[in-house]
């Protein structure tokens, strides 16, 4: 079984379907900015859990549709409005919405899609009640995500996290849409209460371990070029797992390097290069690599409530991809 | 009867319930931000309008709280990202949220308070069946406000605006939400089809002539001190209808003013006075009160389909008061 090729079945499917929630419209402005980051490609993992979740409880995945369209329009909201927040100029490779249309109007366009996804919902083929459920699920999704930004931010202005408070944190600015995804697919798939279970289970760990590589790959793929982003992140006070494990197991005298460059905008590159030197001695870059290897196989061992399947392969395929991919 | 008593008492028990859902909360700058406006004052005409609407079908106002808060919220957020886009520093005579709690924050509280919203309308106690339309037609609300901002954006970089699109932008922007008020009031209160089409049709109504009103207020009160804010809007080149009517019914030698001062940032106090003695000569702003007094007229018009009731005497009151009132 190729992951890629079972990936790319489904994304035909799903890329026609949600292409009728992002045609152009008037005010032009609020349209094009509105359909700007999302028709600027993506991994579309969200909707992909959606369906296989769904397959892999014997459901009929085409039904998933709206859900799976639903929640990625909802992820790329939140990619606009953060984009914002966090002063972003470029996003799969183009100019951020509030970089090409202006801050208001991506605001609006954030705002926009925001409403849209709650509107796709309604073309679910569900029964009443299961509509309601799932619409309050992805209520209480959208007030954690924006509570994991919120943290997200201070954090940056905080000398020490832990690593509890940064799980929660990504728990909800990530995991929380990951594991709705894994939910929703098996509520509407008519999973038993044990594969629901199970399956919203496998969607959080599977979101904290694409989180916590993310941070990896961010920092081990930059490790020639000291790119311009993670001297960012360092100078921004950036709380990744990779500094917050770093910042908890310190020497007095590794806390003052730190203390000096983490947070500062104004460190050199020299101070920038001393801090990731001494995460790479300290290890710290290693811990994540091990800390998403571990969420990994939680998410895998969440799977073992189900029967076996082909869907069920491919989301194991899934979860080992999170932790293998480049980009 | 005294319609500021009638609206007291409703209030107590509207202010009681909506202060649920703005509770403090972790982390305390996201939930700060997002309850800094709402609980900073208001009319709360949207909630009053939604109990009145059910009253006057002989309905239990009281079963309206949620969808009256919901709508109350949503409508504080869009004051929250208007507030970003317009660059305002006062709402309420307090600081803007993004004055406040910084942008960021205000972005972000701006969209907890959308979910809220959604999240309140959970509380209502009607059939399924009757949430899931609601739920519909507060989405496409929000669309409406979006298209409706973006085109009042739109409006100001532009020549001439007619009319018709004038009132297509309030419809949207303000009208929307005053129209879903009195119509899903009528709803919950089991109104029958053509006492729920006449309050959708009085709520839309009064919402116009309440925008109109706002313009009308904004420019006659400032006719001795020709305030910062009318200077703004006009530097801004803001289409109210009293701008409309001016650049539509222009002399030619009038339109080269209007060319010269509208929407030029570096405009001189004298030139926004040659621009504010133009209007009142033209007769323009005693066209928008005229325009006012004509939808407040449709407004009790729409209400004739009712049955007679003291509610139905309130929503009366409620229309003159919204072009007798002097702030």
């Amino acid at each position: 079984m190729n992951l890629q090729n079972e990936l790319k079945k489904r994304a035909d499917a799903f890329n026609k379907y949600w292409l009728k929630y992002l045609q152009e419209g008037k005010p032009a402005t609020l349209y094009n900015a509105a359909r700007h980051i999302p028709l600027g490609g993506g991994k579309k993992l969200r909707p992909f859990l959606v369906m296989l979740s769904c397959e892999s409880v014997f459901g009929d995945a085409e039904k998933t549709l709206p859900f799976g369209a639903a929640l990625e329009i909802m992820h790329n909201f939140t990619l606009v409005h953060d984009d914002i927040m966090d002063k972003s100029n470029l996003r799969r490779n183009l100019p951020t919405a509030h970089i090409k249309f202006g801050e208001p109007a991506a605001i609006l366009a954030g705002d926009f899609l925001f409403a849209r996804s709650f509107e796709v919902m309604h073309d679910l083929s569900v029964g009443c009640e299961i509509y309601k459920e799932l619409n309050f699920d992805l209520i209480q999704c959208i007030l954690d995500i924006c509570e994991g930004q919120q943290l997200d931010i201070d954090f940056e202005k905080r000398k020490i996290v832990t690593e509890e408070e940064y799980i929660d944190m990504i728990t909800r600015k990530t995991a929380a849409l990951f594991r709705l995804s894994a939910k929703g697919g098996a509520i509407i798939g008519g999973g038993s209460k044990d594969e629901i279970n199970g399956l919203t289970d496998y969607g959080r760990y599977l979101g904290l371990s694409f989180q916590i590589w993310d941070d990896y790959l961010d920092i081990s793929s930059s490790e020639e070029t000291l790119g311009k982003d993670i001297g960012n992140d360092i100078r921004n006070g950036k709380k990744t797992l990779i500094a917050v494990y770093s910042l908890q197991n310190a020497t007095d005298e590794n806390k003052k390097v730190f203390d000096e460059v983490f947070g500062n905008s104004n460190a050199s590159d020299d101070d920038v290069k001393r801090v990731f030197t001494l995460f790479k001695k300290m290890g710290s870059i290693e811990y994540a690599k091990k800390t998403a290897i571990e969420y990994n196989k939680k998410a895998k061992k969440a799977l073992t409530v189900l029967k076996d399947s082909e869907a069920k392969e491919i989301l194991k395929e899934l979860a080992d991809y999170s932790i293998k991919r480049e980009k």
